[in-house]
């Protein structure tokens, strides 16, 4: 009984969360430029219900009612997991008072539209009083928890729980050097050909393509939907209704295929969350750096394979026969798999995406521990882009104002982008293991298998498990980077 | 101080209600199948909070130290008309109970599912319990409320605040006679010719000429946007984001262009609300009989009248010219304006639209008195529709089962849409008398002055006065059926 009334309450929750994310989506898609101010107060109004029904006396009796009841059930019901996840969450919305939320909405609001005008004018120090005031608040913010090894463990615990920052340190110090040994590695070799990427492709011809490979992966049309935005992104309301959306580029045709596959990753890790956790706090993906694992699968490990391209590029081929029909598949492989060091994390490949992040943690640790003042930032993103890449910023625009993020307030996210490659290596390495037909499978276009393993190996599970221990439940190993490494190495010929 | 307080409390149930317009919006439109049971959730979510937010006793008691503040006002100040607007909402949302509420929306729930099926297989036998039911529950409604004069006083007053039974009757007595007159006097000329409305036309060609038509009359689309749905209609989220939609319709080029001037004439309306209305009890509009003025007076009085079809067929031939190039403005203008009796509501013409509306209120009436019961039904539909339009049904689904709104419990409803017909001729008159060069202006393609006077005399003033007031305001008269029938006497030469 006390289960029930702690399901009807945060199915109320629940309800709302959804009609503020579907009222966000539309406010990205569908919204005419008038109405910005009324949809803001709409979802403001939207998530400060949603806030206060969580974070309410009655859902914390009903929670202690609940944990009591649940006490001698097994640990890894479906009961006894929604009250420790929500437990989790409960502690973290009540722990932060209403006051300071409200000052840091107001803070990253006023950040993120100076962000704007600063970064079309490359003008950090127009930013910094900003970020100043965003790294107090988050500082301010940690102090509201237990005390941790270390502060930015309660940053990294909002996106990716049980994390902590050891772990992180740990992993970028094993990808800094095989990845810089790469990169130096093909920097030594002649780059491939790909001014047939510069050609001029037709945007509805390219989207249709990109349906067409979605839909042999598996995303489900009838609970979902593809529009255009500015930025892509996925959103589910449930497992039942998940859109994305994509973008058009003059000048880079793919990244509009492999945005489709990217975001329908995730949509397709929320399409397969199990219907008993609809409306519950266990809908959704285990973690970002989880969900980041799906995009990334099917959008590099799928999508840049060559057995998926020895399928997909006649099809390709076909429908822009003028652009690439004297173009070998294998040509085309190498082309869309060159590596090239690039200023924009956003436009980076598989082999130096890792880099970008590194230097971004490395240097929000750095703030939130003090170590860093805002005004050193620019000089301290400099230098690591030379020592990581090779590169140096013409100006902040092309260098440390590029990422929304920090003025969203969003510190301790970027970790999970790295955390995300590393997830989708070791998935795709013990499939691998339990289905031979892998790479053949893909090679006839058929992704039933692998979907159907991810379903009921991770999607089905939604939120039910921490995410090291779904990893180490599928793989038999917590977070590691050497598949990662391992598929680098092979994927760029290392040995 | 009190006012203020009670801004801010209407101001939350406004933004709940926006959330979920937008969201019904969004199923009518974007939502893919699958989210149906999701979408009901959240919108039932948001229906119940607005409605517990509203009926709350917070409301009640800022309600009344409002009332008390503005009592030394000029009785139109906005704080005036607000209190009292709000005053007379509160009443009703607060007189029926919440198991009621409850009641009544599984019935009519189930209702129009049912209503549905019953339509597709012309069984009226198979829908019949459940109008009972929902009769049975409308009486019960009436029966919160103090004594009317009428018990469907009571039901008419929530879409036309201040109308009376006896107000009805009346205004359908005037109209009958005058309007059977003009019926029987067209059918003994020859049909205008109309084979070329017949053709097969290009739905793009036609929508993009429907979108020109309404952005000429001021349809402002920086604060609004067109789609496609099954039924059109138009929906406002506050007046800076207001939606209308369209459809196709094989064999009914027109349908597209003149649905989507009815839309917009609804969208313009919510568009010209004051700002200082904007999530307040007065944004929308003063009624559903007054909203209807406006979608008919774009769709009728300005987009199927003489000058009108001067300035737009040359364009509208340009881009249908394999149809129409053929064809002179005046067969068109008589082709879309013949007069031609038909079963059915929705396809009826202006000389015979109204009395598909008498006779639905003529039987719900009956069945609000309990004159007349649910089986007798079918009989009584169609021995008026002999009597008015001269036509048999061949069947329930093209007789009383064509409409949706007793179904959905929409009692009271059907009436709006005559009282919207002359409502529409009172203020075009009106606008003839106020401005000489009306015609003129519309044979220039030139709505300027129409928009702006409707903008100052009515729209700006959302639901700030009663529709009997309102247009008593602007016209000098209360609702009138004389300029309604001498508009149709002189468009159709009766004189």
């Amino acid at each position: 009984m006390s289960i029930n009334k702690l399901r009807a309450l945060i199915g109320d929750v629940m309800d709302l969360r959804h009609a503020a994310d579907l009222i966000e989506w539309d406010e990205r898609v569908c919204m005419p430029p008038g109405g910005l101010a009324v949809h803001g107060e709409m979802s403001a109004a939207l998530r400060r219900l949603a806030h206060e029904k969580f974070a309410s006396t009655q859902v914390g009796d009903a929670l202690d009612a609940a944990t009591q009841s649940v006490a001698g059930d097994d640990p890894d019901s479906t009961n006894a997991r929604m009250v420790s996840v929500l437990a989790r969450d409960y502690a973290r919305a009540t722990r932060v008072p209403a006051d300071f939320v409200a000052e840091h909405a107001a803070a990253v609001s006023a950040a993120q539209h100076t962000w704007a005008e600063a970064r079309a004018k490359s003008d950090f120090a127009r930013f910094a009083p900003h970020l100043e005031k965003i790294v107090e608040l988050k500082r301010r913010y940690v102090a509201f928890f237990p005390p941790a090894d270390h502060p930015y463990d309660v940053l990294l615990d909002e996106y990716e729980p049980g994390m902590k920052t050891a772990d992180v340190r740990r992993l970028f110090e094993s990808l800094r050097t095989r990845q810089v040994a790469i990169i130096e590695a093909l920097a030594e070799r002649p780059a491939p050909s790909a001014t047939f990427l510069g050609a001029t492709y037709v945007e509805n011809d390219i989207r249709r393509f990109a349906e067409d490979v979605v839909t042999a992966f598996g995303f489900d049309w009838t609970r979902g939907r593809q529009d255009k935005s500015v930025h892509p992104f996925a959103t589910g309301i449930g497992a039942s209704d998940v859109r994305i959306t994509t973008r058009w580029v003059e000048g880079q045709p793919l990244a509009l295929l492999f945005g489709t596959m990217h975001e329908a990753g995730h949509a397709m890790y929320e399409q397969g969350v199990a219907g008993e956790h609809q409306r519950t706090i266990l809908e959704g993906g285990a973690s970002l750096g989880v969900h980041e694992s799906q995009s990334r699968l099917w959008e590099n490990m799928v999508g840049r394979s060559r057995p998926f391209w020895n399928h997909f590029f006649p099809k390709l081929q076909a429908v822009s026969s003028a652009q690439l029909g004297a173009v070998s598949a294998a040509t085309f492989y190498d082309a869309i798999n060159r590596v090239q060091p690039t200023l924009i994390r956003v436009e980076a490949d598989e082999a130096t995406y890792n880099l970008h992040i590194m230097l971004r943690v490395e240097l929000e640790l750095a703030l939130i521990e003090g170590s860093l003042r805002v005004a050193e930032l620019p000089d301290a993103w400099n230098t690591r882009m030379k020592k990581y890449l090779g590169l140096t910023p013409p100006d902040d625009a092309s260098g440390v104002l590029q990422d929304i993020h920090w003025a969203a307030g969003l510190f301790g996210y970027f970790a999970t982008y790295t955390i995300g490659n590393v997830i989708a290596a070791q998935l795709w390495s013990r499939f691998g293991e339990v289905h031979a037909g892998r790479d053949s499978d893909i090679a006839r276009g058929d992704f039933s298998a692998l979907l159907a393993w991810l379903r009921a190996e991770l999607h089905q599970h939604g939120r039910k498990f921490q995410p090291q221990e779904l990893v180490e439940r599928i793989t038999g190993s917590p977070v590691d980077p050497e598949p990662y490494l391992r598929y680098l190495e092979t994927k760029y010929a290392m040995h």
